[in-house]
């Protein structure tokens, strides 16, 4: 889905390009349960709830601001089967369906617990993470060593031309790590 | 979907995530018919097929070994709404059903006549390309302007991350532009 | 040098990194006479007189306002052997001497023009451009085509780390075509 | 300097782009002392010592074949005043004179006690480090956190044109990330 469907504010949403991968990534199933952790404008989780129709998404946002946006576009979007959960992952996970799909956009340090607990509930969950700042790069990286765990790491970078005049200039946009941790066979 | 689902041969393959964003991009329905002209490997197709349930995909390839290998990833996977056309597209196009989708990832250096023709066919179509030729992209742009048309310009450059020992290299693949001209509402 | 070096006001500058391979695929010989073409803040131009010490560069620039930068910047760094030259190429370099080497960072639409008068003046001319446009590459590409040129063509994408509170995020500059036609030996 | 200036052999070299932007960071002086330590086949020794030229550069290097290859570009490029240090760093620094640049091109696991051993000897090196794996890009990090030290990320991605029939196809090659710690004035 291209970028201007989504209702923004002033949160940062990860762009089309970078979605389209993290979906594919996701390798979702028609009743897949999904957690889109650090959920932002909801922008994945909703193409996600559109794409697992008979699944479920929760969209985990510690932001106020944040979760009122998410609501927005699943009402703009139509996507009933998403469910919006304010709190601070990995705590407001508590009593949420085991879940056979996570992306995480956003951890707020606490990653190791997140991928700890996602992976004790279903030790088959599929896992595939954005990461735009090298701590986190580090911290996914000490996680998959200590936990001897191998996965696919790849790094986009997406320039988008924009019209000046007569000329059309490449932009360039932030460099992404996209991070698939494959718990293992479905 | 993962490269390793398709058979390859020596056909140079759309990789999974530019794949995972031309897909995006091409903004496919239940229903759409889509053409995929110079269709390699038929990676792009056989997604589609498997997206566009109710629809059917013509994939345009003129080497045999191309439409040998096509015909292969279609029975593994299933793709069972996907017609393999051996021949060069314009010409190759004749008589196939009115598409609302094109994908061109090779045109055989026919790309004007190509557009021309689909986008007479059907002024609302929406065709999306990949160009890793820096000639290709001048003809895309003087397309573009001779036809007065708008289009979205993005250049994606992915890297790999490939384990030697105990280190993780990321290793560059080779950048792409994907061009979408979007026809006008559907 | 250090892009903290250049004063700069609103005229975009080189970035240190483009700047760094600009210069070294000029390959300056210490009595160079090279040519900066669009010479914004003068980056390029002020690198270049103190690496080439006993040459000489002109900096051609259209805008009042570049010429008093790339003179501020020429006081600041005591780029003695470097003179400012306020027009528009091709027409601002009649009367100049005779260049070894050019650098073409802005063109203003004549840049075929350009590049068939410094060839002309001297066929052994070593030329490197920066493209930040599709259209300019498509320039030059045909350029290259009709004088039957051969040129080494790189692209180049920088992303440089900003901190955020503890986090290092990595953020895209914009990618840089670096074209370089080499006249013959010297 | 170009590529093609210098013998490869199997080792791998720092490609010219790359190589111009640690030169530029190293912001050699005339008199420069700098060490190439995994000095590989020598470009970035040789052409540091060609810019330094009252300076002197130590390259140090623990396979055979490589200091080989580094004698052989040292000769064949006429750069007197290199020193080819056959060993590991850190062992293979003693004795050797204070520097005041230093390049890390490969540390062999044992960044931080080459970083720590070359900034106790002059605590205002100034320090460029050229990265590839993941790995490495930790142990970087890392560094810089446990001794509060600041530095300049930069990551780089460079393609390059190849000729194919009448096309010219970009290729990509690996990213590098560039870090510089700037050890203070000098």
């Amino acid at each position: 889905m291209e970028d201007k469907h989504f209702i923004r504010g002033k949160i940062p949403m990860t762009k089309s390009e970078i979605r389209a991968i993290v979906i594919a990534k996701l390798e979702l199933q028609a009743d897949s349960i999904l957690y889109d952790i650090g959920a932002g404008t909801g922008s994945v989780a909703v193409e996600a709830a559109l794409t697992a129709r008979q699944g479920h998404v929760y969209a985990i946002e510690q932001k106020e601001e944040g979760c009122e946006l998410i609501r927005r576009n699943q009402a703009a979007l139509g996507a009933k089967n998403l469910t919006v959960v304010e709190g601070r992952a990995p705590k407001a996970l508590a009593g949420l369906p085991i879940p056979d799909r996570v992306f995480i956009g956003g951890s707020g340090g606490e990653l190791a617990k997140i991928l700890d607990q996602v992976r004790d509930c279903n030790p088959q969950v599929r896992v595939v993470l954005t990461v735009i700042a090298l701590e986190t790069l580090t911290e996914v990286g000490e996680y998959l060593r200590r936990r001897e765990l191998e996965a696919e790491i790849v790094s986009v970078q997406v320039a988008r031309a924009e019209k000046l005049g007569n000329y059309h200039l490449m932009q360039g946009q932030n460099p992404v790590y996209i991070i698939t941790i494959s718990g293992g066979m479905k």
